[in-house]
């Protein structure tokens, strides 16, 4: 028999999350996000891509710290490797929203998670963004994300904490559904 | 008249590019490649994602560099913004793709780049991820990429050069038409 109890903390501030989603349930305008990303290119396929301002909640953000990332593909695709290919970083988008969704739903649901891993794997046939195989789609053919999770539950619910940060997901509902994407210039 | 003149460089390798799509065509199954994530959960939505090897050409490869990026959701989401949010991570590929897809399309056709930037812009209503409106999706309802490029051609190669790259961009292809993603657990 236990008599006190540690209250599950994953790092999720659950009550102003719901507090949240109460206030911007009644003023939807505060709700629109638009995320930003400025990309300059190095030379071949290598580009640089800054993130760091935001809007939302009606005004203006910054986040703490700018991030830079570099982007290029691979020696054997005869570029120098400045950096992850652009489908690799797609992944880590992949990763992160799970994941974070993993523990947004496991505090939810008052269970302690221990740890959490994820190791993800996309096929990608070369032939179709070479233009070699119209058959062949550019994107990927499919992409599996594996976790590994020890926490305070049995195994179906495990299982069910995945499956409510799937059903959550930006970036999960941005590849399994179609995204409009629209491209201009100069 | 002009009796000499300057090779278009872009930093890409056509002739190789060209000669690994002859080569690839005739054994398809070297054109595989596996793109790999490996995420581990700091604490709430903060996530460390390290991306190192992949497969293709029949082979293991590995990165000159190991890249690794933390994610996390901004402050004001009741976070601690340890990096950028995951779906501004997917901006950066999609980004990085495209732009990639210019310098290619660009030396292909003999066009000489000086300067390449896109700015990019996805709009995301957290209703959806929150789960206060059923009828919002969770991902971007729509993604801009705009373009500024100088180049030695008129503008509508330049726009040309634009949707040729689209045409053939892998994580282009990926948002805008869906994507197998398979979740496991344990």
């Amino acid at each position: 028999m236990t008599l006190t109890s540690t209250p599950v903390d994953n790092g999720i501030n659950l009550q102003a999350l719901l507090d949240a989603r109460e206030a911007l349930g009644a003023s939807p305008e505060a709700a629109d996000f638009e995320w930003r990303a400025s990309c300059t290119w190095m030379n071949g396929t290598h580009s640089r891509t800054t993130v760091e301002g935001f809007s939302g909640l009606g005004q203006e953000h910054t986040h703490l710290t700018p991030a830079v990332y570099d982007v290029d593909h691979p020696e054997c695709f005869f570029s120098e490797d400045h950096g992850p290919t652009p489908t690799e970083i797609v992944l880590v988008g992949l990763a992160g929203c799970l994941t974070a969704g993993v523990a947004a739903v496991a505090q939810r649901r008052g269970i302690q998670l221990r740890s959490v891993t994820a190791t993800l794997a996309g096929d990608l046939n070369v032939l179709g963004v070479l233009g070699a195989d119209p058959d062949i789609r550019n994107g990927f053919s499919q992409i599996r994300v594996h976790f590994d999770i020890d926490a305070d539950a049995t195994p179906a619910e495990i299982e069910a904490l995945v499956a409510g940060s799937q059903k959550r997901s930006a970036v999960y509902d941005a590849l399994t559904n179609p995204t409009p994407v629209t491209v201009t210039v100069n």
